[in-house]
């Protein structure tokens, strides 16, 4: 149990510019995010893509952006006493609890427990979750040990390694993950490698297209072509159920078996509302209302910030977002210390924001 | 007479950003600041002290917000064919008046005449006009060919070379200008150069202090202490007014008379709202009051953005001014263009946006 004045749910822009605001008003934050790394969509999304309208930044990509604003929250985001970074990634928000003293418990589906008085919900279109495979009992193989795997970042040690595996997926991701595994040193090589896709036709830049056929024409990759419409299930020598092979609808309108150790599921992200939907607030077409000045949700106490919310004139723009964060930074300040003096001080000429920024007062 | 769709008042960092998003939702746009140069504020008073709370921009001064915001807009500053730029510097709006045909006229002191269908006033806390010396007959001696400047740049030729010059004032303005003044060569020289000031006293750093003792140790510099009170005036070879020397009530209480060729007042900025009382906006303690999601005035059509405006929970923050000037743009675009869509589209990913920034769609 991690005890915060604030939690942040989302680490994408505006999660990060939440942080940074946060923490120059002098209140402790968490921030969790379903991604394996910070940037939300601006990462996901179109991390090399031109960005021209972030006030006073002419151009940046999605990547640049997150990288200026993790940067600017660095202050807010060392870790504690223990090494504890308050950045927690991997992470998916399952419960958000009102508690009878008027704090808050957060619960995430990997175990992390969190107290605070003040929600930041950051969370973009959703979580940002990878594509499934719509064929019953695949989706409960997801965690580890089992052997059907979303997040298998390009460049780390791979699980398949001397084993037979398959990727799915049409896309950039799923072909550069292909191109990767094809690379591996012979230790660290899949035994065969598949890749499965409704049609052969991937949805990238011709090299990469090239590419794929090259090793096709060499033996090195096969290409499974259909529609999975069934999972064979067996168990693993620990006695946990592992899939064994998909039944695939081919484009011949025959069924096919297609045998496998590992599957890696690289169909992209898709962003979920989720548990959102269950924590009470009030919703408006899949956003979260608040009120357009202090950006509360209908619980007071928790704010949503960014592409989530809706307000009468709401664009879904980054610098929108960072001005809503800031304004719900400054209420939920009167919310938690409703002594403290509210006048508002600048980073040019507050000793005490350029204390808590780390920076020296002559520079 | 310049005919444009839009017109803002202020070409501080808000009114800069104001000017990008008006350009890139189509509008034409001239902006007008009494100012010699753009910035607002951030030039003028902090020119050189670091700004850490610019979303994406961890730190940057005020003149390096402002070069980066005029790179931002430069697309839409560019001349027109007659090579008239719509960014008017050195002029203050002295009238804004609503025509029959719902749109305005916008006048300024120095002439220029324009209309358009919106009015953003991003004026800051008004307009920065130079603090004067509050003595009878003084003030009208302002415009030339009299003999009181407040705008006389550094490094530029000496309007007083060869003759009797007074410096007024005691911060680094009129300090640095003394000095700049002590550098130049002989031609371009002041016969003779005196600072006056109420005390011996100036707001300067330790080494500008010093380097005027030296100045006046070595006779190059006088000192004259004291307040005026009266100003004697005198005509010019060319039969205009002239002021001819000041009367001043000096620490010993006795009146001294300082005869002059020149007098230029270097007492720092003040900002003035001015003209914009009597413009018919709703005003509460001297800020417009503004619709908290368009950011619209009391008089359709108008839209205040930045410190000038005020509405529940408004923060005098730079982000707060650009998100303002965000919205109050597409309010613009949905009066001015009410059959054009308002759905929001991105410089990411629309090729009509990145053709207004002029930037190409494959980049």
């Amino acid at each position: 149990m991690i005890h915060t004045d604030t939690v942040v749910i989302g680490a994408g822009p505006v999660g990060l510019f939440q942080v940074f605001q946060l923490g120059l008003l002098g209140m402790s934050t968490q921030v969790i995010d379903v991604l394996p790394e910070a940037g939300g969509q601006c990462v996901a999304l179109y991390p090399d893509k031109p960005i021209y309208d972030v006030p006073g930044v002419p151009r940046c990509t999605g990547r640049e952006l997150t990288d200026l604003l993790l940067a600017q929250a660095r202050p807010f985001l060392a870790p504690d006493a223990q090494g504890q970074s308050p950045l927690h990634l991997g992470h998916q928000v399952s419960e958000l609890n009102a508690l009878t003293d008027g704090g808050f418990e957060v619960r995430t589906l990997q175990g992390l427990q969190l107290r605070c008085r003040a929600v930041f919900v950051a969370a973009g279109a959703g979580a940002f979750v990878p594509r499934l495979i719509n064929v019953a009992g695949l989706n409960d193989l997801l965690h580890p040990p089992a052997n059907v795997h979303h997040h298998w970042p390009l460049n780390e040690p791979c699980a398949g390694a001397g084993q037979a595996v398959v990727v799915a997926g049409g896309g950039e991701e799923a072909v550069l993950t292909v191109l990767d595994l094809l690379t591996r040193a012979p230790a660290d090589a899949p035994a065969s490698l598949t890749l499965l896709h409704r049609r052969e036709q991937f949805q990238v830049e011709a090299h990469l297209q090239e590419a794929l056929q090259t090793h096709i024409d060499r033996g090195r990759l096969k290409l499974a072509l259909g529609m999975p419409t069934a999972a064979e299930l067996d168990s693993n020598p620990a006695g946990q159920p592992a899939l064994r092979a998909l039944t695939l609808l081919g484009n011949d309108s025959q069924e096919h078996r297609l045998p496998l150790d590992v599957l890696l599921v690289r169909q992209g992200l898709s962003p979920k509302l989720g548990p959102l939907t269950q924590w009470g607030l009030a919703l408006e077409r899949k956003q979260v209302s608040v009120s357009p000045c202090a950006f509360e949700s209908s619980v007071p106490g928790v704010f949503a910030v960014g592409d989530i919310n809706t307000y009468p004139g709401k664009k879904r723009l980054l610098l929108c977002g960072f001005h809503e964060a800031t304004l719900a930074a400054h209420a939920a300040l009167a919310r938690l210390h409703p002594e403290a003096p509210q006048h508002l001080q600048y980073t040019t000429t507050s000793a005490l924001l350029r204390q808590r920024l780390g920076v020296s007062t002559a520079s």
